[in-house]
Order: C-alpha cells, then structure tokens, then sequence
C-alpha cells in the first residue's frame, strides 16, 4: 500500500526562488490527487517528478498563492490531450473563476470537469475503493475548506516471520497481502488467512491550510496519521495571526495535541522566517514532538 | 546609454522544466518595461536578478503562456508595497482579464493601473524622454499587438580618441557624453561639443509574437536594430504555421530581410524542438545570416 504526500510548494504570499507558493501531490496506489494549485505547480511537478494524472483537485481557498497555477495546468493537460474526466472540489466561485480565465484566454479543456463545493461539515466529497474524503470549514478571512483523506479499511497485518516460517519465497509475500494464494518452496499451498492478522487502523491525511487557530476542526481530523497544518507565523508575531486569520507553529501544535495526530507537517512560513525553518519547528516541537517542516520536494509516507 | 533585453522565457504553449513561457525584460537606462508575462515570470525575474520596477507591462495577446503570470505578478508588487502608477498595454480584454481575476482571489492592488489598448496603427502608445513605443497588430487567431522601443533621438557619438587627446581622465567621460563640462589632467575646461561627433542612428527593438507571417508589419519595424520575431515551426511544418497562425523560422528570416533590420532574434520554438533550437536559427540563417536564438537567461544589447 503506497500512500505518501509530496511538497511541491509550501510559501505564504509570495513565491521565492527555489520556494514556490502551496502545492502538494497526495498518491493512494494508483490514485493522485493534487492539493492546492500555486503558480508554477505544473513545472514543480516536472521538477520533482511527481505523478500527475489527477483523479481529483482540492483547492483550500482561492486566494493567488493557492490557485493562481490551476487555469495553466488545466490548460496544459488540455494542450496534452487529457480526455478522462477530473473533478475539482473547493470554494463556490471556483467554477467561475477557472471558466472566466479559460474564456478570456480563448482556451478550451479537452475533457469534463465535475466541481464539487462542500455544503455539509465532515461531508464526503469525492471516494474511491481505498479512500474517503471529507471537507470541512477553516477559519480564514474567505470560504476555506481543509480535507482528510482516510482509508475505508485498513488492510490486515501481514504476519512476515509466519511466512518465513512456512517457507513462503519473499517475492510472493506481495500476492498474499493482496489476499491471493501461493505455493511455498515445497509446492504446498499456503492461504493468506495463514499469514494476515488483524486489520490495521485506517490511515488518514489531513490537510488544513489556510486557516486561524480554530478547535472547531479536531473532531474531523482525530487520530490523523500525518496532519499537514499552517503555521505562518511564531508566537512571538500571535497578533499578526489575529489580523490575518492564520496560525502560529505554536497553534498548529495544539492542534495537532488535541487531535491526537501520530505526526504534524508544518509550512506556510511567512518570508520572514526564510532559512529559519527550523525555529518554527522547535517552536512548535515544545508543544507536539513528533513535528516536522514540510520542506519542498520532500515526500512523506502516510503510515 | 543601456538598451537592452532580457529573455525571460521562449517555450510556446507549455512551460518545461528550465524553459518558461514567453517574458522579456527591456531596459533603457533607468526604465524597465516587462514584454509578455507567462506563468512564473516573477521567479524567473529572481533567477536572473532583472530589474522589475516596470514603469510599463505590455501584452502581446491574451494566450496563457503570454499572461498567465500577470495577475500573480501584480498580486506582487502589490503585496511587497508598490505604489507608483503602472501602465498596462494591451488588448481589449486585458482589463477584465486582471480585475476579474484580483477580484475572485480577494485581491487588491496597492497602486493605480492605467490600461492601454492600441487604437489606430503604428499609433504611440507609451513615451519618456528617451523612448518612444509604437503598437501594430500581427495576424494570430486573437487581437494580438506587436510593439517597437524607438529612441527618440540617437545620443551623439562620443569620440574617445578625442577625449584622451585632450588628456581627459576616463572617469569623466561619463560626464561629457550627458553634456556636462569637465576638466582635464591640467585644469583646462573641456566642453562636450569638443569631443561629441554627429548624433547616432536611432537605435529600436521590435517584439513580435504571436504571429502568421505577416509582411504588412514591415514598414512598422523597417530597420530595427534588434528584432523579435517569433519561429514556432520549421519550414518542414508550414502547414501547421497556416492552421495555427504561427511563423516558421524561415519566414521570421524574411520579415528580417524585408524590414532591413539589424540583427535577428527568434524564439517562442514548439516543443518539438527541444535541444534541436540551432537546427531553427540555421534554417532562418540561410536567409537572415544574423540570426541568434532568444535563449532564456541571455540579455542582448540594443545597439
């Protein structure tokens, strides 16, 4: 099972060289989905090669530094001759706002695109065999939505020294996991129930950007396995949040506590904190441990 | 006297890795004026350290990968405190193009625009004591302008043997050339008119692009020192220049050929090329033997 998120971009405001503005590539198996869409998102997916036949887009939040790269992507799948059908979830003038562009640029999509606006707390908007997604309300100074990715079910432990032990060989480990039958060295048939356990606890992604120190969030994003949270600003600058509606690392930690994640991402760093990344971290370390920066080009396994 | 240009980026279309959708950056003395501004353009000015305290922006068309980075780069300027009057050239739409966009993504600009759009032919459209800009339409599926950077009047030669003769020290040349008077290694007043010659040629840069090949533009551009010209295809593809109203390198020789015209640049190659960008600037050398590719990061001086 691959589940894993890669950080195509992760600047507040204003892109930097080498620091684009929000975008994250999220991959379950054969799906991919892409989260937030800053200017340059097509060419930082060629940079980190990413996957990018979408299935879906999740967009936070329509301002520039989280949208102003989607009307060129579209446009570039459309130019390279995409033709499968893309949902778009986010904000309500999301619709206008791609189809005014690709108007006033006498550009036109080559395939369908479904747009989904959330209009329920904690509701699923767009599933599949392995996942559900939900959306639920920031607190931000426009209509913004964070999303969590989670497992239906979690798949069975795979017992690997009780394989071992039945003398199954290694390169068929994988045709178990997948519940399908082999022979072992001998030529005896050894089913999967021999080597499965008990299913594990479903994973679950939770990205929450741009939003105000807001608790109203912990009960859709409890027990996240990775919980991606913007953090723009220190402690220290807690009244520029207030202004702004955005969040301290300090904040984000707290969420991250009360939520009861495994582990924190945090990014959106105001410029002012460029080549002191790791001073938010630690500032936010104090508060939830197990916190990380969520560095551009990194990729982080949902497990 | 700095006349120069800086390529930005030449892909058409689509951006790749490295190579950006169209932006150039011209500079004449202390002004800077930005020449189409596809997605990214504000990080490929950081990558190549370009000045961008534009005093005007003029747009081509309104094709994505000649605009999409506009509104981010307004969003910007706007953001990091701008607060002269910008001018912005261009077509019709370009207006509600930007105000449209702004507007989804809750944006505001922190300085006055004033809008430009080309009414009559070779009409002036933008002038400052040095420069005069004309705009022209070319021939491309949409309202599409091309623009020529005159200088009003050629500055006088500066006869540097003349100087030295008159035991001037080189520091002060710079000052002679302005028309101020200085004096040389024993006191002696040195007037300009004792070491300036007859007044230069005019020097002008023409940027044409999107464009069918299109003699009509010929008398606008006539004797360029420097021009743009772009060369989507080879000659081998002419038919697909005629269905999507592009040049073929050939043909931007011959605009060349035609207008008498200094020097050549072309640029703006489908991605078909890629890493074959000699074989186009050959093809139009046979006929225009000073032809240069507009490579992305280079500056060429208009001189």
């Amino acid at each position: 099972m691959v589940f894993k998120v890669t950080i195509l971009g992760n600047s507040a405001a204003i892109p930097m060289l080498n620091k684009n503005t929000t975008a994250q590539v999220l991959q379950y198996e054969q799906y991919t989905f892409l989260l937030d869409c800053g200017e340059g998102t097509q060419i930082q997916i060629l940079r980190y090669k990413a996957k990018s036949n979408f299935k879906a887009i999740f967009i936070s939040h329509l301002h520039g530094d989280h949208c102003f790269g989607l009307v060129p992507l579209l446009s570039s799948m459309s130019l390279n001759g995409r033709k499968e059908k893309l949902l778009i979830i986010g904000p309500k003038d999301l619709k206008n706002y791609i189809e005014s562009q690709l108007s006033f640029t006498n550009a036109y999509l080559s395939f369908e695109v479904e747009y989904i606006t959330p209009q329920l707390e904690n509701e699923i908007v767009c599933e599949n065999e392995y996942l559900e997604v939900r959306a639920f309300s920031l607190k931000h100074r426009v209509e913004t939505y964070g999303y969590v990715f989670r497992e239906k079910e979690g798949p069975p432990k795979f017992l690997v020294e009780k394989a071992r032990a039945l003398e199954v060989p290694p390169p068929l480990f994988k045709l178990l996991k997948k519940g399908i039958s082999v022979q072992n060295i001998h030529g005896t048939t050894i089913y999967p129930e021999q080597v499965l356990g008990e299913k594990k606890m479903p994973c679950s992604y939770a990205f929450c950007t741009d939003t105000a120190f807001y608790p109203d969030i912990v009960p859709y994003i409890k027990n996240a396995t990775l919980l991606y949270h913007e953090a723009t600003f220190k402690q220290s600058e807690v009244q520029k949040c207030i202004d702004t509606m955005h969040s301290t690392a300090m904040e984000a930690a707290n969420i991250a506590q009360l939520a009861n994640v495994k582990k924190l991402l945090i990014g959106h760093f105001s410029a002012r904190y460029f080549g002191m990344e790791q001073e938010l971290v630690q500032e936010a370390q104090t508060i939830f441990k197990n916190t990380e920066y969520a560095e551009q080009g990194k990729t982080f396994f949902v497990e």
